[in-house]
């Protein structure tokens, strides 16, 4: 006979299996990029007790291309493909968590994204294009977790060229 | 005659009702619009122990309506007409701030605003915009609570053709 | 006969000069501005705890001048001339922080700055601008304390025509 702690131990294994964030990346047959490495005077982040401040991330791909570009207007990126440019920097800003962390379910909460979109003046969907960050973190971390506070902007011009820049804060479990 | 507790009880209590922020919207005839809703990958607010996350809250009137428009330039919006778009911002960052903690009175300090100005090149008084926010948080909670760290910044473009953006951070009081 | 504390004490002496702030202040001849006043509805800082919330600070020179003016394209700054205005920023981020905690010793680490390059549609190189303020707190505050998280990003217009604007969020140790 199964004692009280062990039954709620069998019990629960399957929805807290149901709420990983690292078996939703294998569910979801998502692949991380490497994690972003430290710069000459700053680093991809900060932790403070259980915040983690993440600098603003790059769409880096695996190969470390950019994907860059003005969303909006004659030639330039659509809506769509720039929520899959915002969708890359989430990607990167998983991988940092995840160096971070050590592991993604360690994530207690996403508290705010704060993205940027390299935007034609006459462009005003920006967060039409953050979408593609904030349903990849409820994607990966369920609503609970993953939900976030987020502000979207447009800005004339970005880093590097590259379409969006999306910085974070994420609030960690206690060690 | 009294205990010194109670004394103190009644001398303080006129000082207190003068800071009350809920009061304060009754005597200053403010009247919040609906609180904005959460939306299918975000939430208008995240709340990380007492700290409150506001997201980049629009200008909407209680209509729904948004104050859309750039500051500055031939034929735009002027300084004085951004503030008050800014102060739009602030009632629903107010409304939000209320839906979070039940009442006002529950702020122990706003902390942080960042004000993003849908600016002409040529603009250069986003400061004088975001007064009409900051105005409206010292008016509501007096200064010792609304007096607050702030940016404001411009930008080419805004989501929505909104003419201003204004994210904060909120300190409540334990619970 | 010396006891172990205070062996402890002569040996370690020398390293914990080698990261005072403070020192390094001296070492590098480098003189703070004046620190910001407070405005009318909002203030350079705001304390929440351990933790300081800096204002979006100006390049303001001791005599109060701004460094003014647009980053890349023809006639411009250039990004050499741009690292040096957030330099500019830098200082007086270091003044804010000094007028909060007393001493810049007292800082336990610096987490974040946000960097608003007032930039051409064609510069990206914005995080090399930002480089002289990040290059500034690491000099200041050695690595262990002065690395951070940072966001650096281009915007077509900014307040009182100032070429670089720059917010931080910095960790004090406790009182």
């Amino acid at each position: 006979m199964l004692s009280a702690t062990l039954r709620r131990q069998v019990t629960f294994r399957p929805l807290a299996r149901l709420f990983s964030a690292e078996a939703n990346l294998v569910t979801h047959n998502i692949a991380l990029p490497p994690a972003p490495g430290p710069k000459a005077n700053y680093m991809p982040y900060k932790r403070v007790g259980n915040t983690l401040f993440l600098s603003g991330h790059l769409p880096m791909l695996d190969n470390g291309d950019l994907l860059t570009g003005t969303v909006g207007g004659a030639g330039n990126l659509t809506t769509e493909e720039g929520a899959n440019v915002a969708r890359q920097c989430g990607l990167n800003l998983l991988a940092s968590i995840k160096d971070a962390a050590g592991s993604l379910d360690n994530v207690e909460g996403v508290t705010k994204l704060f993205g940027l979109v390299q935007s034609d003046k006459s462009f005003k969907e920006q967060h039409l294009v953050l979408n593609g960050c904030s349903d990849l973190m409820c994607q990966v971390f369920g609503p609970d977790v993953g939900l976030h506070a987020r502000s979207a902007v447009g800005v004339n011009t970005l880093p590097l060229d590259m379409a969006v820049e999306i910085e974070a804060i994420v609030q960690l479990k206690p060690m």
